[in-house]
């Protein structure tokens, strides 16, 4: 199996990284100052265990690569690209190969399936940051991040197991799940909380929002009748394999919707608290919480509010929640 | 009621210029040659019955209109570009204001649903032409055209009682619908051959591979559990409104998906025929015919396949179908 990476912001480039380093067979995708730098110097891949630099082949579109049956293409980039990358993928040979949606959001496995045939999900647990091109930085250790892989809508194939051992080669825990969109939904749940974390600072406790979110949304899953794991600190593998700790020399860690906030373009809100909202519009369950939580995302954009700049006692005193 | 036609193509063209034309207050947003087009002579709509030319209140963009809540919004884009379409409507302001997907597909009123609260969806049956810019061509005869209207995920509202008034006033035959994903549905399964007008030729008799699409999507849509509405020619609605007729001077009709190929970019067939692929994964229903439609429509656009450049009958012995 060669895995072709496309979209190389943390998750990406990280798993590039660590896959190149164990001497899989990876192609990269990249844009911009990341290709140049991956082009020029290799990816650097830091964690609270390694730093190294490594060479990863890298072209600039799907169409720069002659296709073979036995890939396996990783969607790695904002889930406000995944269309036109899936059809560059089909312009240029892509069809029966296995293709895994490595976002945040449970939407992207929905939008491939509509134009391929063989569609996996995988659920990322790799706090992680891409700021600097070139260089990636994962937050966890013993293992650079942990995967459950799964075909969608349900099942587990060939692929998975294949694609399982070669992140276990590589650095990671990766286990095939038969029902991969529980966990996602699941970890969904867990991001429900990153623009908060954007708008008031990710030092600032919000954990009575982030409780409140959840719930609310928990009350939508529930009514539309998706499952859900639990993929908290609650689950024990986090403590095996995935601990949160602080990188020598580096940022302390960061969220995603943060980044893609400061990095510009869309932000990954619409796709984490937006499918709250779609499902309780469509199961009839009223989502003021997520609303509001898409209504700051906005805001932020429209207004040019700097990550951090709003206050979170004004946001709890507009929902009318206690902040203790 | 203001009505912005968001998208100025064939359909957004022929309903900006009919409301424009009968004194409804409208703005379009257009771009590239169209919008220099509309700006510099206004936009002139051709039918069997009318060939006019009207000046149109024309942007390049939402952030180029001060949104008042008293706004309708059409979208009218191509699907692929609904995403960023979306994000540039809530960039501007728009929160609560009724929005309407006028695509073909049933695709975009989930993601429009994802990211704002009320989304309403409109059945279009307007066999229409845009080829030159600013001009637009309906071959409907006596109303321009025929619209069903009405909130997703089902009811109609306020909002869609008064489009179809304004929609009817502007020489259209317009019906808010509390079914409206029924009538689209049933429009879609019409849609499913367009892909074989493009690939084989609009004067081709394909009647046998459209019925046969159609019937393998009638499976999946059972099976599925979703209910369509029949809105071909069966309709009585059709003979009463919306007799395609021949435009003295123009070419005969096209279809939409021929005319997006010809313009270049992403081809629809990934939302008609993808959605019945993507419905019968999810259903565990083989879609053989309209999986083979996909592959043509990616094959053409691989290959620089002229439009009508594939044999009909090539296609219907690899399908193993009977021509007849």
């Amino acid at each position: 199996m060669r895995v072709i990476v496309y979209g190389m912001g943390a998750i990406g480039g990280i798993v590039a990284a660590a896959l190149a380093r164990s001497g899989a067979e990876v192609i990269g995708i990249a844009r911009g100052r990341m290709l140049e730098a991956v082009r020029g110097k290799g990816l650097r891949l830091i964690s609270p265990d390694v730093d190294v630099t490594v060479p990863v082949p890298v072209v600039a579109a799907p169409g720069d690569i002659a296709f073979r049956p036995d890939d396996a293409i990783l969607l790695c980039m904002k889930t406000q690209d995944t269309l036109p990358a899936l059809e560059a993928l089909r312009l240029a040979g892509v069809r029966d190969q296995p293709v895994f949606c490595m976002q945040n959001s449970v939407a992207n496995e929905r939008l491939a399936l509509r134009v391929l045939p063989n569609v996996h999900g995988i659920t990322v647990m790799l706090p992680a940051t891409y700021l600097t091109p070139g260089e990636v930085i994962s937050y966890c250790s013993p293992k650079f991040g942990m995967f459950d892989i799964g075909r969608y809508p349900e099942g587990a194939d060939q692929a998975d197991e294949d694609l399982a051992a070669l992140l276990t080669t590589a650095g990671f825990a990766a286990f095939a799940d038969r029902e991969v969109m529980r966990s996602k939904h699941g970890k969904l749940l867990l991001n429900l909380g990153n623009i908060s974390g954007a708008a008031h600072g990710v030092a600032t406790d919000d954990k009575a929002l982030r409780q409140a979110l959840q719930a609310e949304a928990e009350a939508v899953l529930h009514a539309a009748g998706i499952p859900f794991a639990d993929v908290s600190q609650a689950d024990p593998r986090r403590a095996l394999y995935v601990n949160i700790k602080p990188v020598p020399g580096q940022l302390p860690m960061s969220n995603s919707t943060l980044q893609s906030l400061k990095r510009g373009g869309g932000i990954e809100t619409d796709y984490l608290n937006g499918e709250i909202c779609l499902l309780g519009r469509l199961h009839g369950v009223p989502t003021p919480l997520n609303d509001a939580m898409m209504d700051l995302a906005t805001r932020m954009l429209r207004e040019g509010i700097e990550p951090g700049g709003v206050a979170l006692e004004q946001t709890m005193a507009a929902l009318g929640l206690d902040g203790r």
